[in-house]
């Protein structure tokens, strides 16, 4: 007899492990339920329609030859047949059957499964903020709230704009609406960083100079205390100020909506996500999840963590399409690897940051480099930044996080350490032997993803004492306490310009440092910088040879210190 | 005592380990010797000085910070001493000296060693043809005869060139006489495809056809006979034709220089590269060598190999500066990591082709998909092609290639793939789950990396019958005899422009597959086409279930056909 597969959910992983299970097993009788209108979309694709990158919503649920995906589709195309404005009510395991609700209709039935898969995605997190509901307070998660957000802008009915939460979502969000609609838009952000979690107080902290830059105000460390507004909102209030806003954007995080599964007591891990086994089985073998409502293990941690990406949700779902056919297909967990595309920057990263990883246990510190992605002598290069994440105690390798104007050329060196990641527990010499494929129009001979193992190797070492472009930033701030004495040693006329509006400031070319050696102070810090580091670092060895050592050097140099905004 | 550090050879290795040794051990006695009067230069930077696109000669050996490299900069600057125009003669292990000749005044002198560095590098291979030496006959590996080139050139003397050998120099020296100089350019190579080794028989004749539509001429399994001229070359004469020819480049390949360690009694691989352990030692532990001149054993089969790149030599040369300083470093191998970037596309490749892994043993197969670079709903992406070599057995990945307008999304695929082959054995299977960086600006959800690995995976479980593009034309071409099927499945529009010229073409697209599944002959044959394979796969399920199984799928549908030239 037929098998019965019945998938709740359909906007990635339900259709695909819907799809891919069809594929194996013609004869099954697949059935997908949704509760909204829309299924199959893109929704990664969102801030692209807002800002009008992508022209038309169907394109976000369109194949590449602009059929849409729709019901019909699915049946007429996929032999999947599909049930959109359902809603499952509640799971019985025991007679494995699905209570679903026609919400037209209102009317109630029982489906029956074999096989079981929950795709019931994560809802955005709405902030607990008096005056909620409101109108124009929208999120960015659902084609029907995006379509609303570009009719208002393309209305020119957007002066203001806030976007609540900075992370992936938000500051794309912040992006589209000031690049195409030119909104002035403003981004909160409860933590004191944007993009937390993912990036380093460093790193992030160039993400927020690039939104500063076109300006988009960015707040962080501020908490939403309430919206001002009639029927639409007209200002958002927070601990520290007042906002002009004719649209809130809410992106302050995802909640797994787990409740079906946990109501039907399966297990589901503490911050709600579906808990499922390498397989994609939840604790019920006849019932799987993935995407957005469940768990993964991350292979770094061996603990249970959450990436809702539409990427995971696919390959997710084609594991599950094939084990639920009766494959045998395994899904190893996740390292967190992830891209977002800012306005002159773009960043990548996986693994932890170094404050996830102390949060672990691990004694991490996060190692930054800025090398051109190319051969110096090729004409076209772009500077490129990277942190590795490397616990001191042993030299592993925790993660990577890096910037470039150039989306490509950053996924491919974030990418290469996530692989490996993925398969080893790499220390820093792997990153130094990392074998990457070399030409000038493609990389260094030594490239930027070499050059941040080998520099970790020498931090680790203690050939070098590095600080953080901030932390530089921080001591210039406080030269007048701290005593610490600077030397620029990039060639003389970069230096001299700023020693000519600050004598503390000492051009100390890396050619004149050992004929200098007897003008540096030995009783006070010495802070070293030069445009990368490189220089700075052999400064550094110079000294250190004649007693000057415990020498301090920022971490890419002024490319970094740049890009954090700093001008001594 | 100071430690005396002898180094043979300036070009990458040899300055890399001296300044990394000196870095360490700062009161380390290091010498570094070459035979020639241009040191630490990028050689592989030379295509790009010929084509103009790289002004100087200078900026080959020069810093980012543009300071020269030469004998001075390393004295002053790194406290390596250099002396050029000094060729080492002979290896005297028990005394560990090494005697050498001032090529100027023919002076010799033995030079002590606590730790020797073969650093010698390769030479061009110089084929036994008739009438050499010759004018106007060079090599591109050496700044001289790069700077003879361009001068050639700029002054209009050069109106044809043949470049002898089609590997990754010989494509980039045509490149760079076509672009910039419009020097009619043929391309000679013995072997019956462009990039031997490197690329499978496909992907080759899609380079062929890139060279091809920006006016080079490519002649393969052709072998050169003579040259004619007098003083300067006139002429080529292959064994099927003559060329005319103002200038030739020779670039048939790498001799490892490795008569010094030979006659010195180290042990050497029978293609001429040193042996080195893990550490990079000879089998003298007091000698390392590394660079062109050594052999590095493949992390895929275990076997001595050959990758004469300078990204090599770098990561080789810091490996060996930390073990003669008394660090403990080591190189895991190689997985062959390569690019080249031609007209139009750009090529990368990691691990072995489908031939060599025969060649190995392996059972292997080569997968080709062409997928959209990014989300298909994003507006700037290109299509970019992956070929995956599995071995059928076992579902192990041995390699990949790849072609991309783009050469950092191509570098990023093939590089998070050839990290993974640095550090596991992975099958089909972690192709497939591999975790790369998405967000609609970078990728697809189901990256073409992904794809490749899914459709491998198809293709070992027998849901999929591929051939290669070639294959496929081929088969067009001969459809008097063969009787074969074929069925375009894109969208109806584009398969009846052909169908109106061809009616042996059907145009059934995969909307209409099954209505027509009677009209589809059950005694003959089947091929089936579409834009990239993806709707050919769908086809294919949908007539195998009407009992219409073994259907022929096209890897990489017209895409791919498009890029070796094929117009039905």
């Amino acid at each position: 007899m037929a098998q019965n597969i019945l998938i709740i959910g359909g906007v990635a992983l339900g259709p695909k492990a819907a799809c891919r299970c069809k594929r194996l097993l013609p004869d099954a009788n697949v059935v997908l339920v949704d509760e909204n209108t829309y299924i199959s979309y893109g929704g990664c694709g969102i801030p692209y329609y807002v800002s009008g990158e992508i022209a038309r919503l169907d394109d976000l649920r369109s194949t590449p030859y602009n059929t849409v995906r729709d019901p019909d589709f699915f049946r007429t195309m996929k032999g999947v047949a599909v049930r959109t404005g359902t809603r499952a009510i509640a799971v019985h395991r025991a007679e494995r059957t699905v209570t679903v609700r026609d919400l037209a209709t209102g009317r109630e039935e029982d489906l029956p499964y074999d096989r079981l898969v929950l795709a019931t995605g994560a809802r955005p997190r709405v902030p607990d903020i008096q005056g909620l509901p409101m109108g124009n307070v929208l999120t960015l998660t659902n084609l029907e709230h995006a379509d609303e957000v570009r009719r208002l802008c393309e209305a020119g009915n957007i002066a203001n704009a806030v976007v609540i939460g900075g992370g992936f979502i938000g500051l794309e969000a912040a992006v589209a609406l000031t690049d195409l609609w030119g909104v002035k838009t403003t981004v909160l952000e409860m933590m004191d960083q944007v993009l937390p979690g993912a990036l380093s107080p460093t790193m992030a902290r160039m993400a927020l100079e690039d939104m500063r830059r076109h300006g988009v105000d960015v707040f962080t460390g501020e908490r939403v205390v309430r919206f001002e507004g009639e029927g639409n909102v007209r200002g958002v209030v927070t601990d520290a100020r007042r906002i002009d806003a004719d649209l809130v954007i809410l992106s302050a995080g995802f909640i797994p909506n787990s409740e079906l599964a946990k109501a039907a007591g399966l297990e589901v891990a503490p911050f709600g996500g579906v808990i499922v086994d390498d397989h994609m089985r939840t604790s019920d073998p006849n019932i799987y999840a993935g995407g957005d409502c469940a768990a993964v293990t991350s292979i770094i941690t061996g603990k249970p963590g959450y990436l809702p990406l539409g990427s995971m949700a696919n390959r997710q779902g084609r594991v599950i399409g094939t084990n639920i056919a009766g494959g045998d297909a395994t899904f190893p967990g996740f390292v967190g690897s992830w891209a977002v595309k800012l306005f002159d920057l773009s960043f990548c990263g996986a693994g932890l940051t170094a404050d996830r990883a102390r949060k672990e246990g691990f004694d991490a510190m996060g190692v930054g480099v800025e090398q051109l992605d190319r051969a110096h002598f090729y004409p076209e290069k772009h500077m490129l930044g990277l942190e590795l994440v490397v616990d001191r105690k042993t030299g592993r390798v925790l993660g990577i996080q890096g910037a470039s104007p150039v989306p490509d050329a950053i996924k491919a060196r974030v990418d290469a350490v996530a692989a490996v990641l993925q398969h080893a527990r790499p220390t820093v010499g792997d990153i130094s032997n990392l074998e990457v494929c070399y030409a000038p129009p493609f990389a260094s001979a030594m490239d930027v993803v070499n050059v941040v193992g080998n520099v970790a190797e020498n931090c680790l070492a203690g050939r070098m004492h590095p600080v953080t472009a901030e932390e530089f930033a921080n001591l210039w701030e406080k030269r007048a306490e701290n005593g610490v004495f600077f030397i620029d040693t990039r060639p003389a006329v970069a230096g001299r310009q700023i020693e000519s509006r600050h004598p503390e400031w000492h051009a100390i070319p890396l050619e004149e440092i050992e004929a200098h050696v007897g003008d540096i102070p030995k009783d006070r810090p010495v802070a070293l910088v030069c445009n990368t580091g490189l220089r700075a670092y052999d400064s550094g060895l110079i000294l250190a040879r004649h007693g000057i050592g415990g020498v301090t050097n920022v971490m890419g140099g002024m490319q970094a210190l740049g890009k954090i905004g700093f001008e001594p």
